[in-house]
């Protein structure tokens, strides 16, 4: 889900005052999402899987139960760990079947009514759902919703599918649940549950990842394997592009709702989400970026004494880089896991001081060297500059930059916290343009046939892409019936409330 | 408003662990409403007034603003002047329109779904709503609304007017705001605001009160008119049984969208719920209750050295009883008001405690005399039982109990928390058994045409009742109609999700 | 105790952006204390005593417990009923042996390391210590002490009396403390805890009271008898002014550590501090009062329709003025109970306000009659002339105040939270500028004599005053040592440590 | 320092009802200390050192200021990152001289009380301190101090010092301070601030580290180098063995407080707690690290397809192990990071979840291969026994398990928190017997001597050891007082006070 917050995070993001932004440079995390059912503790097998899937969100974080007669539902800002690790979980969240969800983490001080899973009430029984992307036609269904007296609790796209569900004239809840899928477009892995079911469902093109895997009796979705792997679970299958999975006390029933298509699962998932020890739709994160880093390698050589990584997200690239280009490895950033909320800068005494609050120099391993940087991607540029810098600072003679991804030119409309368009560096600038920009004596990028090989492909098939890659591309797999509307200002105001917290 | 409490207040009350429960022997609060339109920093106004209103309902407050462009809603566990006390507040709360709510006070953990003003982004634009009262036919409305696809929030019979004005068909907001008052029965006192308007309603018969004020230009609406006489604003007049007020710029507009009928006003306002300087409709609210006492001292006399009120309620009443009977009045209980939540009793080694947390006997002024106790009211009876034990300890000679109203021996439906039926001790049990239960040496209760004397009336009109006093002769002056069904399990489940704080 | 708060309280009552500022005109309170020996769960009944005492100081709170190997502290800002009222209070504060302390309010964010009761890990064991009044030489003590090597916690001077201790080369520790008491002056009651006794203590003129009650085997110590009332304990005895009572498991030993004077209490217990059903060193204050309001009517008789107390304070000595006058008693002013933290005022628009936060003229008994106003003293006069004010905007044809005691005209130093001498109003304007400045058609104080009066005496004895009653008369019972000093700037700095909470 | 702790964390860490205790099988940090001298916003500079210092402790942290009149001082439990990076830093913390202490993790609910910098009034002016290190006489001398009548606030060895200092004879402060450090045993870094200076000490022995650094006119002090890039100060040099270094606005000042003696840094520094990018006393820790690992793979050789590191401590030795022995390497282990508070295991449906709460296997580069795994020490073993399982489970044909450091069979006394001799299992097994518990197919430890020579040492000179070694060797560097007396029960009791949160 997407729910677009209140308060703009692109503005947080190049707030002057902030002195360190842990965020301002990245894409941002979508969603995870988890779901179990038949088992004993299930609330806390599944803050265990959302613990796993932490990566993926880290803003706010839920969990619904339901115990046989009534639901239990909690959600809170922050972590997991902080927030579903004592000893009473079982008390608070009693109940054999559940699910959860992750979100991602932003600037602004988010609200709680769009924090998941949702719950309503239905005529049926209660409904909970939990939802990693985002809807693409969300907004013209909710004003349809609300000229027919829908009344919406959050600003959630996710809502929009359980306004959907309520108003369905079908009989039973899952027929609701197919009719609410079959009027939404966009991305979308979900997971609910009912009284009597735990359903997941994930969209045509399978852009968002979902998997189905099997503990003892019980039966688990998640976003990613990790999830499965952290309670001890075993992986059954990815659910498919266009399936709903019903799973009952009669075992796991599919649906598939949607014409069958050729699948475009996100590419990004590899590149930059997914926890390198996951295994995405058949293929090893952690390998698919190593082959990254020795296709890179290929392309874009560089002359150089050490390939450093810049932590965490470059690392196995940068093993891949070193390993193909005979050059060694070297921790040369060491990394502050420490890093909570945005540091403020309240005076303007200190310049720049912003990367280090995450980045270090370790200058042993730099001075007099001459440095090929490697980093997933290149997303507005700014860390990347001072990544740079700080290499130059520590002693480096040169410095050479490679992204093991391609030009991020265009922005995402499926989950991923993408700036607009013009604050991506690589949309607005030429290659030599970024190097002078960043600094950096040479600059390079995977190519996205490179990109694609790394994919196991053999380069990219233009006529059917076998990934969505619009970001490198332009090439959106999906309509975008909200942004290509000319939205007035009264469409853009989702709620004409202000929630204090 | 009356949201259905998760945990059943009537269990929490006689919960024998409970050492001291504030609320156990009392008829518990409704809520309190108020309203601007038209001043600056109207959120300090409201809480003002909120303040104002406080004895009305202690569990929880809230404000919506608009300030012209967004609402502004902030909703608390507590009290106004720890919530909305701060220079902030006009920050926090911008705008020149305002609605509050007062909440009564439970004893369960309140969920902050219910707590009031409720807010809905309609088609029209936002709409936020406070309500006193309780609907009749909520749950029958409730019912047909999910039916019908509808979403609820809460489980407040409030949001069932908020739904039915977002799903009439009628094109302006009164219109559909009248649409929905003419669907629901019971009793209210309604206050909304809107982008434009600040409306109040008051329910066909009047049963709960709604003054309408004026500050400089600001126009307010408010439960009582102490919370007029807080903000220095001036009375202009009741708003009356069936009537809608808009308030907009252009002034206040009336419509009477009721067919019109003799007015039965709440009679227990003059026993307990007003402000003793309010005036409910037309009537002082300190003078009637000294009527009460001085009819009550005719009806019941008693031989005595001292009348002694039971704090703070029966201040009034035993000062009239005092005048008229020519007996000293003292204060021979004395009432700790730093009493908060309740306390709980961890062990059994101390008995009987409890009521000496809230009141205390003032021994000089009773050993060796003969007392007249008046309280305002008998419900349970448990604490007219140890109010009587403590003057005995205290070396009082004789007790003698009076109450300044009838025998309750019905429930309310229209807002007032009573115990269910065979909780009532006047309910089941005769004069003499409830004398012998509390064991005074005589008791007396205001009879009820004695009670319609003190209100100005020659006494009541059987045929016509000037007054909804059903609590004494039964007599409801609206169709039950939830009541009224057999509910079975599954009716009386308003929601099924348990929401954890 | 009397810790000197960081921020002076007295800038913060001035301050004028306080609309309400519920403790401007009133003498603060000081501080409530209670101890248990040999009771099951002594938490809980200190708990019941300190919520008795509650009106003694309502900033912050404390329970100490020994529980036979260690002691256990818990210390909070905030009432009794919200910090100890919860079911685990004993397995928080276990033992059978406890003290407990209520704190006054005060405007400025207080500091927990003040809050009561101390602790200090002695070579002889452990020793906790709450105290009621104030010393006044404890700021040269403490420089003596600080200059010898001790490092304070707090800036309380209760803590002088424990690093007393501590230093004290004596053997057992009640000679220590013995040691301690002897060189400290002021008025102080004490209970104090160690691994084997509680001890109490009361300053040689007895100025703060303090009883001895038993419950059972157990004993207690309490500044007032309504907390042996709460318990249900029977009141043995006042401690004497300068005895110290041991009490073990052996019984109560008493030690007379001071020469024998003539005892001088302080008579402010009775006009104001002490609660109405507490009877103090043997005299019941609710009677007390009524004979100041029926002297006070002799005194400075009035024409009039209705005799209005100030609520509460003034409400016994209103009753017997009406008494003493013939003239009808009303609450003609209500009281709002809800009034906790201290309203900002945001803005300049609403001017006024403040006095109705607290008090609110009931109309319905004012308009068109002539009132006289009884209040038990005035401080500021600031409040006073508000209520003034308010009664002729109620329609009072006449306003005529009365005071219950004498004008006040010196500030305390023995634990009584008194403005500087030039805001007291009666020090620095004459009755006719008094009566002026209230507004006021005419004003009366009671006399010296006639509050000797009222206390049983027949007049002061000049020449052996029977009362502490310095503000009234300038007449110091003991040197005043810290205050006689002119306290450079360094002086003033009692630490150079602001804390951050 | 080393505030024992009031609940013994050795039996929280083995509780079995802990799912997974992030400390359990790890030496916890000690401390870390940050200073400023001369600097606008000293706060907000210390604030950033902290948090470059965070390694060394997570537990809770604080800082004092002084603005050149008074002292501040906020202390809080949990990150720098979450409590000192607000913008209301500067104005919460005023001055241009700031000191600050981070403190380590343990399981047990901290108190307060015992969190740095501890603060004093003495009679020269306030006194702030904060310590990293540990005390081996500080019971003995706090028993001297209580029983000549000081009374501690904590039960931190940190405030024996200040306790010291307090009752120094000498006049001058920084004399005041050396007499102090003349009466302790045991190692420390100290930093202090008065209202003049900013004083920095080390130990005789330089058992802990502490450097000099200077950012334009600003003195700085700090732990380790990190905290000097952070803030972009330039290093100037170590602090020496026993000495102190006084700061003024006149500059830095040098004294040698104790007689000359063959330095012994603690080689624990190297082995685990700094950062890899730090340099301590001359030797990057990064590549010291890889020459543990160059040298582990000479001494303890292993055929093998792949090597793993532990994350994070054992990834440079890994690094060193893989070049050396020409031996692909792998990030096989991923990491959580977002590992937080303790996760409550509670109940027992689900075993062994524990080590992947914050270690997964990376199933894709494990299976089928035989694997070197590579951590930085061994201390419990039980975690590297779960680890070995882990990496079967993900279908390692062969595990080889090196420890960087060589057996860890002696406790710590100077401010590591090693468990009790015999839960080390190296102290309590034989090679065999751990490579049986552990589980793997073979295990090498490095050698004393191996360890000295990636000192760049040729080997432990054993007549004069170069470093603090004795966790390895059992040789203790200075005398153990308060360890090696036979501590009856009452000793053993630093505090009679168990404090309430």
């Amino acid at each position: 889900m997407s729910a677009r917050p209140d308060v703009p995070p692109d503005d947080a993001s190049g707030d002057p005052s902030c002195w360190f932004n842990p965020f301002e440079d990245r894409l941002r995390e979508e969603c995870g999402v988890f779901g179990v059912f038949g088992a004993d503790d299930a609330a806390v097998l599944t803050a265990l899987g959302l613990h796993a899937l932490q990566h993926r969100g880290q803003e706010a974080c839920g969990i619904t139960t339901y115990d046989g007669a009534r639901f239990h539902n909690e959600r809170h800002l922050g972590l997991v760990g902080d927030n579903f690790a004592g000893p009473d979980v079982p008390q608070r969240l009693p109940g054999h079947a559940a699910i959860g969800h992750n979100r991602y983490s932003t600037q602004g001080a988010p609200v709680l009514r769009n924090v998941q899973p949702l719950f309503a009430d239905l005529s049926a029984g209660g409904m909970s759902i939990a939802h990693n992307g985002n809807l693409t036609n969300s907004r013209i269904l909710r004003e349809q919703l609300v000229e027919a007296g829908a009344i919406f609790q959050s600003t959630s796209d996710t809502e929009v599918i359980i306004q959907l569900v309520a108003r369905s004239r079908s009989g039973k809840i899952v027929d609701r649940f197919i009719d609410a899928l079959r009027q939404i477009e966009g991305a979308y892995a979900l997971v609910s549950l009912t009284n009597k079911k735990l359903i997941g469902a994930r969209d045509p093109l399978g852009i968002r990842p979902l998997v189905l895997g099997q503990l003892g009796k019980a039966w688990i979705l998640a976003s990613e394997t990790c999830a499965l792997t952290m309670i001890g679970a075993k992986f059954v299958r990815d659910v498919k592009p266009g399936e709903v999975v019903i799973i009952t006390e009669a075992g796991v029933e599919s649906i598939m709702y949607a014409p069958e298509r050729r699948p475009r699962p996100c590419i990004f998932e590899y590149v930059y989400f997914a926890r390198p020890d996951s295994i995405v739709d058949g293929k090893p994160v952690y390998q698919v970026r190593k082959s990254m880093g020795r296709i890179l390698a290929e392309e874009c050589p560089a002359q150089a004494d050490v390939v450093v990584p810049v932590p965490d997200s470059g690392v196995p690239a940068a093993l891949g880089f070193a390993e193909a280009s005979h050059t060694p490895f070297e921790h040369g950033i060491i990394r502050n896991h420490y890093v909570g909320r945005t540091f403020i800068q309240p005076t303007q005494t200190i310049r720049d001081i912003g990367v280090r609050m995450k980045h270090s120099a370790n200058r042993a391993q730099i001075e007099g060297k001459r440095v090929v940087l490697i980093d997933d991607s290149i997303v507005r540029g700014t860390t990347s500059r001072k990544i740079v810098q700080m290499m130059r600072e520590a002693g480096a003679t040169e410095v050479h930059f490679r992204s093991a991804s391609p030009m991020i030119k265009w922005p995402d409309y499926y989950g991923i916290d993408t700036p607009v368009r013009d604050k991506l560096i690589a949309a607005t600038h030429t290659l030599e343009e970024i190097r002078a920009e960043l600094g950096c004596d040479s600059l390079g990028f995977l190519s996205v046939d490179g990109l694609y090989r790394a994919m196991g492909e053999n380069g990219r098939n233009d006529d059917a892409a076998q990934f969505t890659d619009h970001c490198f591309t332009g090439d959106y797999p999906t309509g975008l019936a909200d942004s290509n509307r000319q939205l007035a200002d009264k469409d853009q105001q989702l709620s004409f409330l202000v929630e204090v917290a």
